[in-house]
């Protein structure tokens, strides 16, 4: 009995999602009682395929390396794709009849019916004056964001007006022989906040099995990142705030005030990355980390791949099927409530 | 406010982690209220970037077919490794001193402290007379079985005296060009069950996106599989149970006792598996091939490449990082009990 109290603690020790993938030594005593009384002859064995295992680590690594070159190889064939995108939703080029063809499916006559029903409840009509002469398609990056659960609070109000500007996100693969690493480029036209038209954020992989602990290789993994300088226009930076604060001189006891800047919640953040803690020392940043890491792999894995599919909202169910497969009722309600706090947003009057 | 509503029972509709991947109509509305708003012309260049996205879908099926060709390659490559732990598994070889040479890591150092303070309780001496003359690694894929919490209750204690017999699992892929399978083999030395010395599953993939929600691609799914037949032996059928039922005798009204044959769980029904009902008529049977489908993925992934990190008990994190990434407490908690459950197997004092 107690050995199962054990191990529940060996597990609370891991609770919080801070490095999840983190043998725990107590875990497995537990799960293999029996491996001291394996007879020596049998665990020498043991040790012989554990040696093995070690070249299947060492195999598998090359093989997600030359994943990596795939997926450097279809970069290039996804690029007349994006490019395409890219002018239309900029309005740079107009698409022809034929490539705006789409065949009304279910979801299509859904949103018909949808549109009769709910268009006469709007006081704005479908298409208002000011609205015909848009060019491409108006805060598509802005609305894709919106629809990402991940990035929740970190996209702020503030940081609303500044998307606009967002003109493409893209992503950059390391070359061959390089260290792992992929590149998330995010492209703004000038604007009024900052002079940079380009942000970037660089993921590095570990893609070879640990030394510490070869055993636990799982493929390449995001170790790092770095974020780039934005240089803002004065008064502009959403990344901080302005307070007032009073301050009393000690001998004179008059009273001054003076303000400071103070950090903010902001998308913005995302290139001011935290540094990792000494292994643990700091469980909330570890999480911050963590959390960094998943938003810049789903940003190559599926934000920027699909976008579209974020802009319509068709590519949303797909993404809890992404987090965790089969959900548990439980956790199936968390998810209700991440989209109901996005969907505050959505939902916007003033938006 | 009941907008929210809605949308909690659009999601209450999705629960039992059936089809998870499916798209929920209402979903879309409720995500992308204002799309029924967007100027005609805006419309018109959001279905010209739809079609784009075939595009991009068609590209990536092209992507996954080369990873699968990857895959074959590489399934040569760990070949040998796999042969070697084949013989060292039977006993064909005995691994030589360097083989079997482990640099003791803080686990092993874990490992034997605990030998010392558990081998004072134990009954049983850690070389008993009978032991010393084992050959290879006895019980390896059975013990590997008990340490996959997937297979859960398909592994009963009546399929344990089989599974000793199992000497090997493999995987085979499909060649380049054919639809896009792959068949897990499981090897049996001749036994008093059944006369089969290989019991086969093949799983079939869908390898492009679908004519129907051609948007929703996400890469190669299991679609089907097929299990092969047993030839049991008189009575050593595990899968099935006789029981006695009595029949009154209509006219005579006599008593007489019948026995017929009822399924019972049993891990051999991994080769007898269900087929699919039509969409989503029956819920149950769809979560028992959800399931079927994902023990199959996760022998392909998982248990056959890390077959000694089960023995061990070592892959054990790994795979809960791999059902869901960084948990919440709840699922955590989740996560434990089902370990108790596999523990409790383990710990089996008849085992």
């Amino acid at each position: 009995m107690d050995r199962k109290n054990e191990k529940s603690e060996a597990k609370g020790g891991g609770k919080g999602g801070n490095k999840p993938f983190q043998l725990d030594k107590h875990e497995i005593i537990e799960r293999i009682p029996n491996f001291h009384l394996l007879p020596k002859p049998v665990k020498r064995r043991v040790y012989a395929l554990k040696r093995l295992q070690l070249q299947s680590a060492n195999i598998e690594a090359k093989f997600y390396e030359e994943v990596h070159e795939l997926e450097r190889k279809y970069a290039g064939l996804y690029q007349p794709v994006y490019d395409k995108r890219r002018e239309i939703v900029s309005g740079a080029v107009e698409p022809t009849d034929e490539e705006c063809e789409w065949h009304s499916d279910q979801e299509e006559d859904d949103l018909a019916e949808n549109l009769q029903k709910k268009a006469a409840l709007e006081e704005k009509p479908a298409d208002s004056a000011d609205s015909v002469d848009q060019k491409g398609v108006p805060d598509f990056w802005l609305t894709v964001f919106k629809h990402v659960d991940l990035l929740g609070e970190m996209l702020q109000e503030h940081d609303e007006p500044i998307l606009k500007h967002l003109q493409n996100v893209t992503v950059k693969f390391s070359e061959p022989g390089k260290p792992m690493t992929f590149t998330l480029e995010f492209h703004f036209e000038s604007n009024s906040y900052f002079s940079n038209t380009l942000l970037t954020k660089v993921y590095h992989m570990k893609s070879e099995p640990d030394n510490n602990d070869p055993l636990s290789f799982e493929g390449p993994e995001i170790v790092d990142c770095e974020g780039c300088k934005i240089d803002w226009h004065k008064g502009k930076d959403v990344t901080v705030k302005v307070v007032k604060k009073k301050q009393k001189h000690k001998g004179r006891g008059t009273i001054r005030t003076v303000t400071k800047e103070v950090p903010q919640e902001s998308f913005f953040n995302f290139f001011n990355p935290v540094k990792a803690s000494p292994e643990g020392m700091d469980e909330e940043l570890d999480f911050t980390i963590a959390t960094d890491f998943e938003i810049g792999h789903f940003f190559r894995e599926r934000v920027i791949p699909r976008a579209v599919l974020y802009f319509t909202g068709e590519a949303l169910e797909d993404d809890e099927s992404f987090e965790e497969e089969d959900l548990e009722e439980g956790e199936e309600e968390d998810l209700d409530e991440e989209g109901d706090e996005e969907e505050e947003g959505d939902f916007d009057p003033t938006a």
